[in-house]
């Protein structure tokens, strides 16, 4: 026989009484316990139906369908995305409780730490013409462009894995700025107002796409585009090379993707770009440029979904013997996520010591999931992220 | 010695007289001759000069660089993304010309065939609940979900993988509408209209997604989400169905993505969804909605790039003893092209029995082909193509 569950149509609270269902219920770490009864959240009670063989019977002896007992909850944002990253989360044996219980710090993270550098490019004098229409910059002064790529891996002399040939070079529009900007390039056809403009025009959030490569160039990372990759940028640790050393080129192992406070990103997009950065066995490292943020955190108000507990030796942890890990972020495929909203999360997240996992619910209801850990790179003033596709 | 291209200021034009120098242009099928003189195309000209050794005089004997020669043609659109393209198709020792020579029906094409068929659904009545927020229907009914899922491979049973666990069916967004229109489902808490307003307002061009899937899956073929191959449906052919056969998960192999004539899409985002298809070995299916294109062809006026002629068994095609194959279409990473752009271009190659080539520019100067070929499904209105990474 299954748990029955009594549901009080007025006030939409769902009951467990029965003495072996509550206590099956606290033994697997559902609902809260106040008086000898055990108060389920819409979720539980939504997986008590779905999976757990219950019944829902009201005040008047009427008995209540999944979608009957959901109806009365349609009203809470993404409902669904919720149940079932929920489901899945316990389906797997794992502990799941309301994000509200989160409390102090779990202390369970640890920033990635990335070297911290500068770069310096010696003020030889540069000239160059600037392709309006393509945003590329060309220098065809053959020793200074040979220099500059070989020297910076500044622009791609001659042809792309075969710098000998051909005799000029080509900067993008990030490499175009930064010189304009740090080195001594100057253009024939255009001054730095003018490329800006152009490049505002027609790349979204280009500011923010500029700055994220000016903090991490400044650095010393050389940042080529992400093209190949899926992603804006792949990038290089400091004194990184286009010269092949022992016949072998430099493989970058992590890329960069710009998400701008101001955008929104359609999750299935997003996604998209994280699973390119992982068939090729790259790091995918999030952007979010703009300040810091410092905002208040209030526990019943919460911006994530889930207080995760996830696994220890021999075992998995409990509310009762172990400490939560995660704080989930349920979203589903066809759903757009801010900038700052993301920014917000992480932050909240941050605040209580512990990991965003975004768990992710595609049209079929299968779950994907992605673990965020926070970068330290330092005299930065962004945040960056490393997101790696996780299976719990 | 490398060639002396004669340029004329005034006109634009640039000549190659030297005996030798024209020779050597006319056997690599380079310019135009008139009386004995090769007339360049500023692409070749600048390709004479970065990659061939050439130097450039002026009528007073000046010289000019590559880039005092680009900078004379700065206005034509997307110079250095044609440039780049066409270096790279020629550093590959093929054969490329001014695509307004194309004339005639090469017949070069040939449609890939799918299979044409039918939908039927018994009309059982099916009563759902609508998740607006999820855009999801749930069917608690155990019996007719179940039933769905397993005879029509419509809505997802149970848990993704696990149809046995679980007693609700969930119906995407998609399979929600076409059974409201098509089968005999009903929903408790919402009409068609109102599923397809909010669809439509959440979903950027729905009504193109939408036509496309009820496309395919009219005629038997089952569609469901590619989430997890960053597209918009992944396909099955008709008669596939989700139960294990011989303890075998069935794969799909072709991938849907929809362009819309009205959108725009990034070229980088774009062939990021490619490229997933590609790593997991799907075949990609670009799927432009909305009426085929009847339009005027200019050869004065190509919508199109450049004229390729590619290899044969033993050696290469040329305009003196072949055939052309593609028509390349030169891209860039940054650039936006938009549906009914495509469409037009990809008509116009039709109308010479030549297949487009599209060829990407990244920003380091990169080049990345993808082959289009038509694809013939009996009974759709719509244009249909398989694009594939190719490297030529």
């Amino acid at each position: 026989m299954g748990i029955t569950l009594y549901l009080d149509r007025k006030s939409g609270k769902i009951a467990v009484k029965e003495p072996q269902d509550v206590s099956s219920l606290a033994n697997g770490f559902y609902g809260k316990m106040e008086k000898g009864i055990v108060y389920l959240q819409p979720e539980e009670a939504m997986y008590m139906l779905d999976i757990r063989n219950a019944k829902c019977v009201d005040e008047a002896g009427n008995t209540h369908t999944f979608n009957d007992l959901a109806s009365l909850f349609l009203k809470k944002k993404k409902l669904l995305a919720r149940y079932l990253t929920f489901k899945d989360w316990r389906d797997r044996g794992l502990m799941a409780r309301p994000s509200s219980e989160a409390e102090g710090n779990y202390g369970r993270t640890s920033a990635k730490r990335y070297k911290g550098g500068e770069f310096k490019i010696d003020s030889y004098a540069l000239q160059g013409v600037f392709f309006l229409d393509d945003l590329i910059t060309v220098i065809d002064d053959e020793a200074s462009g040979k220099e500059l790529y070989e020297k910076y891996w500044i622009g791609q002399f001659g042809t792309y894995k075969a710098a000998h040939r051909g005799k000029i070079a080509k900067l993008d529009i990030y490499e175009t700025i930064y010189l304009l900007k740090h080195g001594n390039l100057s253009l024939k056809n255009a001054k730095l107002e003018d490329v800006w403009a152009e490049a505002d025009e027609r790349i979204k959030y280009f500011e923010d796409m500029y700055s994220v490569y000016e903090d991490w160039r400044k650095k010393g990372y050389v940042l080529k585009t992400g093209f190949k990759f899926g992603t804006h940028f792949r990038i290089y640790f400091p004194g990184a090379s286009p010269v092949r050393e022992n016949d072998e080129w430099i493989h970058s192992k992590h890329v960069v993707h710009v998400f701008s406070r101001k955008s929104k990103m359609l999750i299935s997009e997003w996604s998209r770009a994280i699973r390119v950065a992982h068939s090729v066995k790259k790091t995918f490292i999030l952007a979010i440029p703009g300040k810091k943020l410092d905002i208040k955190v209030n526990a019943k108000r919460p911006r994530l979904d889930f207080l995760l507990y996830h696994r220890k030796k021999g075992g998995i942890e409990t509310p009762k013997d172990g400490q939560p890990r995660f704080l989930m972020y349920s979203l589903s495929e066809d759903e757009y996520i801010g900038g700052e909203e993301l920014a917000e999360a992480l932050f909240e997240s941050k605040h209580y010591g512990l990991e965003v996992l975004l768990a992710i619910s595609d049209r079929e209801s299968s779950i994907t999931y992605y673990a965020v850990k926070r970068i330290d790179l330092p005299q930065s003033d962004y945040e960056h992220f490393e997101i790696e596709w996780m299976q719990p």
